[in-house]
């Protein structure tokens, strides 16, 4: 199996703005965010699709979202922490976690095409990590 | 506190199209589906946000969307299985969980104004029920 960009990024031949790492997950910025903090919760095993992971990998995946989730409301005050998986980009499942007052904010479209901020990256991964 | 409708639904003063239920949690069908199949899935204890769920119910919500959509992938054979947390309507922390191809698919919103299709819910409830 090719190694998919979260598995170069876990084992560090790609740099990332980490905000948690344990045993079995790593929690990142995503640098194309849909609203500032937003964070991706990766396992470290490369499975496709999350409900094929492994039971143990699953809940320490979503054991890393409450972590996460519970420290970007306490540091951004958003009003709601939104949660979503698709799974149609990276062949390694992930999960999006990033605060939000509004639908509107919710719904928001990252634009892929853009350059990533990366000092405003590097600044909220510092407020982020944990 | 006032009971949520989901409180209603857990309580059976409200029907519902149910796929599956345990000690902690309930999975029903939305009346609302973004795609054919969508479930929600509820923990019985009534908090607004998901992350303050006490552990033991948040950690048996994420059983529960596992049992769901690998249930979904099985019997509905789509590409894929989507989850979403948004959080703005019912104060009662809830999962949505549901198949889908394709991006347009997965961003599709509900049409809430639409009379509910109950026979064809209840097929859907039937297929997915475990």
């Amino acid at each position: 199996m090719e190694e998919s960009i979260f598995t170069r990024i876990i084992n560090g031949e790609i740099p990332c703005h980490k905000v948690y790492e344990d045993d079995k997950t790593i929690a990142f910025l995503d640098i194309h965010p849909v609203q500032p903090g937003h964070v991706l919760v990766v396992p470290k095993v490369q499975v496709d699709e999350f409900q094929d992971l492994p039971p143990e990998d699953y809940q320490a995946v979503w054991a890393t979202v409450h972590k996460v989730a519970k420290h970007q409301k306490e540091t951004l005050g958003k009003k709601r922490v939104g949660i979503q998986i698709i799974g149609l980009d990276v062949p390694h499942a992930h999960v999006h976690v990033f605060p939000f007052d509004t639908i509107e904010e919710y719904r928001k479209t990252a634009d892929l095409n853009g350059e990533p901020d990366h000092p405003a990256l590097a600044d909220m991964a510092k407020k982020l990590a944990f």
